[in-house]
């Protein structure tokens, strides 16, 4: 005979584009989720707290769950504006700068996002909570968070010290499907496995020469009218050029850098893996779904359950 | 008194967006001539000779008066296709590559485009005309072609022997419009003056570290968001990122190159000298406009008139 656990906490990443909602028990673990395309651009319209709602009655939690949210939900155009922590920022301080969101039936927290505001501005919301969640433990630690727009982060003994953020995806997206570059990559780019040929090819074109990046991309149109490169390597060699270029930036930004600690999922994990690889770092593989429960539960706990053990 | 010079030649230079012509003396100075908007991509519609004669018509031009037509005109989807020359190209062979045009009732030729076929493909059209006009003489010469899709051409002894093509004049307004940055640089995002402090300080970041272009550009979101970067200031600094970024990729592959001719003509030419000169580079800048009308006059020459003397 099993108990079935009960939650204790509503794990929110609410995301530009997207909403993921768990229900956790009192280990951290998942007793049910939901996923949505409810993300901060639509939210809006219906009310954060409402679609919030909706989802947490739709997994039966009971109306004083109390809950915890990272990511755009706490941008100035999201719920409520859940400001910044300015780096150097200590990751155990995460969790006590949270906002308190109006509306609810229930305590809700938006975590704050980060902000740099030295010589190199930089933002992130959402990724805070993922490094949170990594368990980075001591030392000096950085990590990689690949996605539209990738975040490489210094992080020195549970403080975040530094970061960049690269427009890698949106700039693979804009350029395949708004760009010359689109009469050679075809109605449907596809960046293809991480181990094609044309993909290992660019990367390494671009590892050796990032400062050659704007017109390493025009070689993709220029070897397609010209037979070079057949259309079915076109987006494999646009994702080598860019994520080439973004780990070469990193690695020059990040002196002392060997290891990285690469937090994705799915394929997105195996393509920055084999990338890392290629570029000769040592690569530790966190999962970015766990990370971002871990790092909302972690909060969670601090603010609602403070003499809790951790 | 003064007696009208007869016209000898049609000079035609035929881009993707925009057609100018020009009637031309026998010394390859201008009588008169004609701008209009019916490019490459519009032109098709109404029949290249169509339109061509109806600019000639205009002009008061001779039936008889032979054509010389450079650029788009002569890519596979325009009048029609002119070939490429390979390179290494001597820069006088151009004129006898030249591709007979129908339907009009003038003979009409159109120049082939260059093709770069190794292992960084490339291809221009149109600007091996403008290299032809500049009047470069002999040794080795480095030239840069800014705009849309910037060409960059190494010449020895009157040889075309290798050229990169940059997309900034493309990643600007790309990225000025469809990306996230577009909420920084607001709806008509002007690059600005070459001298503005924001154009300078991003062009020196960029040639400093062009490898870490793609998060230098984040960094103009995140400027705006955290107040370090005026909105006023965003679309100069995009401008100076990508114009860095094209300066350190052609210095990187070209070694020796000390000295740059520059065909450019009004703002552009005024904002990539500047840009030239902050990289170290010496600058011989050469017309655009006298250069494309100098390399159609000596082309048309030597096709119509080839006893003449040049």
């Amino acid at each position: 005979m099993t108990v079935a656990a009960e939650p204790v906490l509503a794990a929110v990443d609410w995301g530009t584009s997207n909403l993921r909602v768990w229900l956790l028990d009192g280990a951290g673990e998942v007793i049910a989720e939901r996923k949505s395309g409810e993300g901060m651009s639509s939210a809006g319209a219906k009310g954060f707290a409402n679609v919030l709602e909706e989802h947490l009655a739709a997994l039966d939690a009971p109306d004083e769950l109390p809950a915890i949210v990272c990511g755009m939900a706490g941008a100035r155009q999201g719920w409520v504006e859940a400001g910044y922590l300015d780096v150097p920022a200590r990751i155990s301080d995460f969790a006590h700068a949270a906002t308190e969101a109006p509306g609810a039936r229930r305590p809700v927290r938006i975590l704050p996002g980060l902000a740099q505001r030295g010589a190199h501005p930089d933002v992130m919301r959402g990724e805070e909570t993922q490094i949170a969640g990594a368990e980075l433990g001591g030392g000096t630690r950085f990590v990689c968070m690949p996605g539209t727009h990738s975040k490489w982060v210094r992080v020195e003994d549970g403080v975040v010290t530094g970061f960049r953020t690269a427009m890698t995806g949106e700039l693979f997206h804009l350029i395949a499907t708004q760009s010359i570059l689109r009469h050679s990559l075809g109605e449907a780019p596809d960046a293809g496995a991480p181990t094609a040929p044309a993909f290992r090819e660019a990367l390494k074109t671009a590892l050796a020469h990032p400062e050659r990046l704007t017109s390493a991309l025009f070689a993709i149109r220029a070897g397609g009218l010209l037979g070079r490169i057949p259309a079915e390597d076109a987006a494999a060699t646009l994702s080598g050029l860019l994520i080439g270029a973004e780990i070469a930036g990193a690695v020059s930004a990040s002196p002392g850098m060997h290891l990285v600690t690469l937090v994705a999922s799915g394929g997105m994990a195996k393509r920055y893996a084999a990338a890392l690889a290629t570029a000769g770092l040592l690569v530790d593989l966190v999962d970015a779904d766990a990370a971002v429960r871990k790092g909302l539960f972690e909060a969670g706990r601090r603010l609602y359950f403070p003499g809790a053990s951790a």
